[in-house]
C-alpha cells in the first residue's frame, strides 16, 4: 500500500482500517514512510479526526511497534499513574515510592517538560547522578529491587510513538484527543500493567483548559484501557492554580522529599493530598485493599512509618543518584540565586491565578524549555504561597521567585505579580478532585 | 514567526496574511522550514482550502522566490501556452514553433509526465541529444535565436514551487485548485509574459475529470493572470479520449513532425486543430492580429510555407538535438518493438473511451512513470485510431500498441481492448473546445 493512498483516504474524511493503520505505523517504525508523509497524514487526522476504532488501532499498532514489559516473577500487581501535565505537578515522585511501599510494582515511564509544563525526568535529573535512561533490563531490575523505577521512553518502548510525538510537536498537531490518547496509552500499555490511574488536569495551567475536553480525554483513555484489559480510572483534577508550593525542577524534588519525611509546609498540602487520592485508587484497582477507607489506612501507615521514603532513597541509590539530598534536601535550594518576593498590590481575595503565565515565566527564566533541545537550569523556580481564595492585605507575600540572573528577576517579578488577580469578594478554593471517571 | 504558529492558524481554518505566507515561502526557499512542516501546512491548506487572497499571495511569493525572466531587447511580444495535461496531449511541440513563426517569443517552461499524463520534457528527450535543462542564459539565447525555447524548471525559476510540488506529489496533496493555480501561475508569470493561453483539460483522461472543477480552475487562473497584469485566456478542452493519434513519447514527437510537415494522418487531426485554436488566441492576445480570422490566415501561412517547421528544426539544433529525426521522422518508430492491434469485439459505435486506462497502460508498459525517479522507455506507446462516434464492425482495428516485451503485450492488449465501449446507438463526436474563459 503506497503512503499516498492512505493519506488521500484520511484527507477526504475516510475511516482507516486495520491494514492501513498497521501499514502507517510499520512505515514509521521501519523508516519507509518519510517524515513529510507522516506529518501530512497526522494533519489530516487532526482536522478530519479519528473515531474510536481508528484511535484503538493506532494505540495498538504503536504499542506493538516496540517491546512490552513483562514481570512474570513479580508477586506484586503492576500499576502506574499518568498525568496529562501541569504547573507544579510533582505527584509522580511521591506516588511511585508510596505505591511501591503499599505492595505494587510501578514501572513508571515518564516524559520531559515542554512549554509551560514540567516533566518528571527533568525533576529527577536535578538529583546529581540520577539516571533516567534505563534499559528495559535495568528498569525491570530496579522495579524488582525497590518496587519502582522511573525512566524515559527507551528505544524499545513504543518507538513509533516517540517519532510521531516529536513530529507532532514540530507541526502544531499535538492538541488532538485521539492522538493524545494513542500516545499516552501506547506507552502505558507497554508497561504490562494490571491497573492504571490517570490524572487529567483541567484549567488554565493544563494542556486541556476546558473541562469538557478534559472529560472527553479522560473517557477515551478509560475506554481504551479497558479495551486492552487494563483496569483504568481517570481523575479530573484542578489545574487553575499551581499544584502545591514549588514550580521548578530541584524545588519540586525538595517539596516531595519534605512531604515524604513528614516535614511539608501548609503550602505543599495539595501535592500530598492528590498523591494520596491517586495511590488510594491504585491500591483498590490493584486489589490490595477492598475499599478506599482501608486503602487510606495502608498508605498513611506507609508514609508515617517512613517506608515510602525508604523506597525513594533506595531508588535514588539504584538509579545512580546522590542520596545525600534525601538526608539534606535543603541542598537542593541554591542559595546563590537571586530571590525576590511577589506581593499583593491591594487587599482582597486571590480570585484568579494565571497558571499558564506562572509556568511560562518559570520556563523563560531557565526552568523549562521551548524547544526539545533547550537546556534547563534545574535550580531556578517559584514558590507559590497564596492559592485561590486566600485573603490578603496590600503588601502581603504571594510567593517568591528564584532566578539565576538579576535581569531575569525584574521580568519575573512583573509577570508573576500580574499572574494574581485580587478581587474584593470572597472566593471559594476550587476542589482538588473534580470528577472520577470509571 | 515560528512555523508552528502559522501551521496552527491554517489547521484551525484561519486565513493566512501576507507576512505569514511570505514567512512560509521564505522558509521553504531558504530551508529553515523542515519538509515535514511544509507538508503539515500543505495538508491543512488542502483540507481547509485557501481563498483568492491567500492563493494570490502564495503565487506571488513563489514567483518571487526565484528569478523572473526579462527580454528587454525583444521586438516580439512574449507569450506562452500551458496545458493542465492529458493523454496524447502534445500540442506544445507544435504551438511553440508555430507561435514563434507568427512573431512571438515563447520561453516555454514545461514539466515531466507523471502517472497517466505525459510531459513535454520527456517527449523532447526522445530526440537524441535534446537538452531540456537550459540555464536561464541559454534559455534566453535560444529564444532570441529561433523564437522559442523549451526547458524544465531551472533552479532559478520559482524554486519554492519546485520543492513544494515534489512534496505534494509524495503526500497526496496535488489535486487542490488553489495550489494548482499557484504552482502553474508562479512558473508562467516567471516567464515575464505579455500574454498567456491556458488549456484546461476536462474528462476522464484529465487531472480534473469534472467540468465544474475544470471551469473553476480555469476561472481562478485567468483571474490570477489578470491580477498580475498578464493578458490571460483559458480554454476548456475535451479529454474524454486521447488527443490525436499517438500516446507515447517518441510517437508523439513523430506525430508533431508529420503534422508540421503537412504529412499528418486523419487520426492526428485534433492535435493540429487544437494547436491552431490555441495559437490563434495567442496571436490575438499578443496584439499581432486584430481578430481570429486574420490570426488563422497568419498561422496557416506559417504552417504551409514550412516556416513553423523550420523554427522547430532550428530549435532542435540549438538545444543539441539530432536534427536527422526532422528529415526522417520514421526513425522515431522502433521497428523492433512488439506491435499488436486492438480490435472491436462487436459492431456498433465507439461510445466511451477509458482515457485514464489508456494513459495508465502506456505508463505501465514503460512509457511513463509512477514515481518521479522511474526511468521511461521513450519508444513504447499506443496508436489510437477510433475516436468516440466512430462506427465499427466486429474485428475492425481500434488502434495498435508498441511494446518492448511480449509479456507486456498480453497485458496491454487486454487493458486497451477493455478501454473501448462499443454501443448500439450513434454517438456524437465530443466538441474539442468546450468553453473559452476570458
Amino acid at each position: 500500500m503506497r503512503p499516498q493512498e492512505i493519506i488521500a483516504k484520511k484527507r477526504d474524511g475516510g475511516h482507516l482500517n486495520e491494514a492501513e493503520i498497521d501499514a502507517f505505523i510499520e512505515g514509521v517504525t521501519d523508516g519507509s514512510w518519510a517524515d513529510y508523509q507522516i506529518t501530512a497524514l497526522i494533519m489530516a487526522m487532526f482536522i478530519n479526526e479519528l473515531d474510536f476504532a481508528e484511535q484503538s488501532l493506532i494505540t495498538r499498532a504503536m504499542l506493538y511497534s516496540g517491546e512490552i514489559l513483562e514481570f512474570p516473577e513479580s508477586d506484586h500487581p503492576i500499576a502506574d499513574k499518568h498525568s496529562t501535565g501541569g504547573v507544579g505537578d510533582k505527584t509522580s515522585l511521591i506516588i511511585a515510592p508510596l505505591a511501591a511501599a503499599c505492595g505494587m510494582a510501578v514501572p513508571m515511564i515518564s516524559g520531559r517538560g515542554l512549554a509551560h509544563t514540567g516533566g518528571t525526568l527533568d525533576k529527577l535529573e536535578s538529583i546529581p547522578g540520577y539516571d533516567v535512561s534505563l534499559s528495559v533490563g535495568k528498569l525491570k531490575d530496579t522495579v524488582a529491587a525497590c518496587g519502582f523505577a522511573m525512566s524515559g521512553q527507551t528505544k524499545q518502548i513504543a518507538p513509533a510513538d516517540k517519532k510521531i510525538y516529536a513530529l507532532r510537536d514540530a507541526t502544531a498537531t499535538v492538541p488532538t484527543i485521539p492522538l493524545i490518547v494513542a500516545s499516552i496509552m501506547s506507552k502505558k500499555l507497554a508497561e504490562g500493567l494490571d491497573a492504571l490511574v490517570l490524572d487529567v488536569k483541567t484549567g488554565n495551567g493544563a494542556t486541556m483548559t476546558e473541562i469538557d475536553r478534559s472529560r472527553r480525554l479522560a473517557n477515551e483513555m478509560v475506554k481504551t484501557g479497558k479495551a486492552f484489559n487494563v483496569d483504568t480510572r481517570a481523575f479530573i483534577t484542578d489545574m487553575s492554580q499551581p499544584l502545591g508550593q514549588y514550580v521548578g525542577n530541584a524545588l519540586e524534588v525538595y517539596e516531595c522529599i519534605k512531604l515524604m519525611k513528614g516535614e511539608g509546609s501548609d503550602h505543599m498540602d495539595r501535592s500530598l493530598q492528590l498523591s494520596k487520592e491517586l495511590v488510594s485508587q491504585m491500591i483498590v484497582l490493584a486489589g490490595i485493599a477492598p475499599d478506599h477507607e482501608s486503602a487510606f489506612l495502608k498508605l498513611e501507615e506507609a508514609l508515617s512509618s517512613g517506608r515510602a521514603f525508604e523506597k525513594f532513597v533506595m531508588n535514588v541509590e539504584l538509579q545512580g543518584g546522590d542520596t545525600s539530598v534525601c538526608d539534606d534536601p535543603e541542598a537542593l535550594i541554591d542559595g546563590s540565586l537571586e530571590r525576590r518576593d511577589i506581593v499583593a498590590s491591594r487587599a482582597g481575595f486571590v480570585s484568579e491565578i494565571d497558571t499558564l503565565g506562572i509556568g511560562n515565566t518559570v520556563s523563560e527564566i531557565g526552568g523549562g524549555r521551548t524547544r526539545t533541545k533547550d537546556k534547563i537550569d534545574p535550580k531556578v523556580g517559584y514558590s507559590h504561597e497564596a492559592g485561590i481564595g486566600t485573603r490578603v492585605k496590600a503588601g502581603d507575600k504571594l510567593g517568591s521567585v528564584f532566578c539565576r540572573k538579576p535581569s531575569d528577576a525584574e521580568f519575573a517579578v512583573e509577570k508573576l505579580t500580574a499572574a494574581y488577580t485580587i478581587g474584593e469578594n470572597f472566593v471559594e478554593r476550587p476542589d482538588l478532585v473534580l470528577e472520577i471517571i470509571k
